[in-house]
């Protein structure tokens, strides 16, 4: 059965779980132990980190191992503003920053320093020059503190986990060096398809992401970035990450990136052939559809769309039910009922959003019975919500006022269409909706039938009042 | 090979084996995701915590998986702390307790905390009453903050990973209850081998320690004990361990942990028949050995004791030549050239200290093996150091001052034993030593010999001068 959720997690590669059997026989001891079973363990842990830095391109004694990707972001956030704590408390990230990493800006908004978000453009890329001057932001002050203002971390992935999208990781690079301000690099959607450019002060990744066993994080700091660990430690992993290694999933990781960065080119060439055709066919085969993210600066392995007029949790169960696989950014898919954060900086459609990502070994075929079975999933859907099909009937109506509070996505927006060709070109729908969902698709549909979003603003009895102008 | 070191990691179970393997298959995808193969690691996750849930004696939406016991550990001080704040800020904690959770009241310390250590007596358990009174320590205060100055929390180790001594966890949790304080209980060592007495607020343990796999540790927080997790949190394991699960990983640890207790009274009279003949004939068979750690409340499978005029670092490394893997808690096998926490806490000696610990499946053989080879291992061991082996020569002379500075452990001990038998009975030696160990082991020396320890000041010339006192 096609699995199209490789951006979650992927099933073990054969090299992570041939090595995770090896390394559990060889690798359970503490490798902090002088005896045989010990000094095993050590060299397993060495030849483990020497592999991981090889492929990061670091010094072994600059990477170390976490238990996780996100513990791997929160500990590398954590530890570089409290080693630039002098310098100044302010976090500047991407807006489309993984979860793990505005997660560590919460914690530190809440201790008092300032995060700032750097926006994003449509396809979900950060502008350098744009990223640049936040770095610069903020007034130096002191307020008895002691403290400045500047700077002390930026964060910028290197791909977009939930569109594919990768980010001017170079550029900005380029414009924390002649800032002075260091650059901590998420490559956990990257790193199993190529090292990160050059310029990174740290980075972050999760073997799980490429197809490694749970459980194992990379945590790089390179020498000479100033770095102070936070909360309790021990003596293990340079004092960055407490707690008995892994080893046996350590062992694991470091055999599988290896692997996979030897298929990388191969693998990547093909998969980018199927996602092409992915967003290619599907505007072709299913009507209202929005493709998001940059159609060449990508990963090769995602493809990112949403659908008019359809809800993502119904969608991905029908799909689920044909053999299929997907995530979704969609809010009715979320336990916040909100959407996406990625998709809401995008300013892109929510509603009936589909990620699909491939793994390695996804067969051609899997694509052709996706691209068979999903324009008759999103016409069963649409159908049962009452989705407008048809072209709007003759324009000659008054403005209009639809209620739709109370209704969650993608009603509001569904109640929008079926009444806006009653209205004369000129005049105005008023949709009310109290959706959170509402706010990023009634603009992003007016964005894709060519209409005009005139601006929202709170409803009297609850809720907001979205207006769009009718222009053809 | 006999391995001796199960208390540090145990090879894997082959129950746990088992469990991970089909974990790996069935186990890979996010828990979070509605798909099938996320469904199926849901059920997966959910009989697991069910599992561990019901060998702690807790509810499952108490317990949570965290990346390990280090990671449970600093996660429940610091969770219990925070909740608990308008309290007070005093941690009270064994001083024999895990270095993870004296690393955890370090951090709290490092932010302001107050942190109190309870002593413990020669066997290694704290005196109830004595740890009864340290929670009422401290006084009442506000200084302007707000904030009183009781105990936040207690922790106690429900038995000790040194010298596998129980601790009086009934008692202590009745006088916490008794006091309002919740009670943390570091059950690493003992949960293998059966449930923790009633009465903890909060428990961690460690699945590595009991045959399970490396990467999962136990975090149970019974309802209504106050608790705020501490840095950046996501939706996973209801907020309080962050980071994808490490399913498969989890799912063997349950496993195993199921499988060990339905081994527990039968391997651990077994393995206790075992440590009660260490116990019993090393001191048979070498001379100047103290066995440490309570003879009876204690863990079937730890024993250690400390040979006199020996260095742990060659015992070892002679032990493992001989095939047998233990560690030890001497100066000279630690990275800080300080004796163990524990031993120093007890007030035993560090020098020559073996740790061994027996795992399901020691054989008799095996430890007959290693009686056989200790004495031999030993007396090579002091022949090379020169260690006193006649009795001391006819007493007649005066008080004899012996500079030991710049040697290292057990010298100072060693050059103390050497001439001591020829000072008159009420006369005084003198040891000058600049070596940590020295200030532990002289007076267990003396505690041995039956001879005064009269005391220690500093050298003028550096290090401290260890006064002994001839009274037989």
């Amino acid at each position: 059965m096609p699995y199209f959720d490789a951006a979650s997690a992927a099933p073990l590669h054969p090299v992570a779980r041939q090595a995770l059997l090896a390394a559990l026989d060889e690798g359970w001891a503490d490798p902090a132990r002088l005896y045989r079973e010990g000094r095993r363990a050590r060299r397993l842990l060495d030849a483990a980190r020497e592999a991981a830095a090889e492929a990061v391109g670091c010094r072994p004694d600059e990477l170390v191992f976490t238990p996780s990707g996100t513990r791997a972001v929160h500990s590398g956030v954590s530890g570089a503003l409290a080693g630039r704590r002098r310098v100044g408390d302010r976090l500047v990230v991407s807006a489309v920053e993984h979860s793990s990493v505005l997660h560590a800006g919460e914690a530190h908004a809440a201790a008092g320093g300032t995060v700032t978000e750097v926006p994003v453009g449509r396809t979900g890329a950060v502008d350098p020059e744009v990223f640049a001057a936040a770095l610069g932001e903020g007034t130096a002050r002191d307020g008895g503190t002691g403290l400045g203002g500047g700077t002390a971390l930026a964060c910028l992935q290197s791909a977009n986990h939930e569109v594919g999208t990768e980010q001017p990781v170079a550029e900005v690079a380029a414009a924390c060096r002649a800032a002075g301000v260091p650059l901590l690099v998420d490559a956990a959607q990257s790193l199993g398809w190529g090292p990160v450019p050059e310029g990174w002060s740290l980075l972050t990744a999760s073997a799980h992401k490429w197809g490694g066993p749970a459980g194992v994080g990379l945590l790089a700091v390179r020498k000479g970035v100033r770095f102070a660990p936070q909360g309790p430690s021990d003596e293990r992993e340079s004092g960055r990450a407490p707690g008995f290694e892994n080893l046996p999933a350590i062992v694991a990781a470091a055999a599988s990136l290896r692997a996979v960065r030897a298929e990388a080119a191969t693998e990547g060439a093909r998969l980018r052939g199927l996602v092409d055709r992915i967003r290619a066919r599907v505007p072709e085969l299913v009507p209202d559809v929005e493709v998001v993210g940059d159609p060449v600066r990508r990963l090769p392995h995602v493809v990112t769309f949403s659908c008019l007029y359809v809800d993502g949790e119904t969608l991905l169960s029908e799909l689920d039910r044909e053999g299929f696989s997907v995530s979704s950014g969609s809010s009715c898919t979320s336990s916040t009922l909100t959407p996406s954060h990625v998709l809401r900086a995008m300013g892109v459609l929510s509603e009936g959003n589909v990620r699909g990502t491939r793994q390695a070994g996804t067969e051609s075929a899997d694509v052709d019975r996706f691209l068979a079975v999903l324009p008759g999933v999103v016409a069963t859907v649409r159908d049962r919500l009452g989705a407008p099909a048809a072209p709007s009937p003759a324009p000659d109506g008054d403005d209009l006022v639809v209620d739709a509070r109370g209704k969650r996505c993608p009603i509001p927006v569904i109640e929008l269409a079926k009444v806006f060709g009653s209205v004369r070109v000129g005049g105005t729908v008023t949709v009310l909706s109290d959706d959170e969902a509402a706010r990023l698709d009634i603009p992003a549909w007016c964005e894709m039938r060519g209409q005009q979003y005139v601006g929202e603003s709170p409803a009297p009895e609850g809720g907001h009042a979205y207006v769009i102008r009718r222009t053809s």
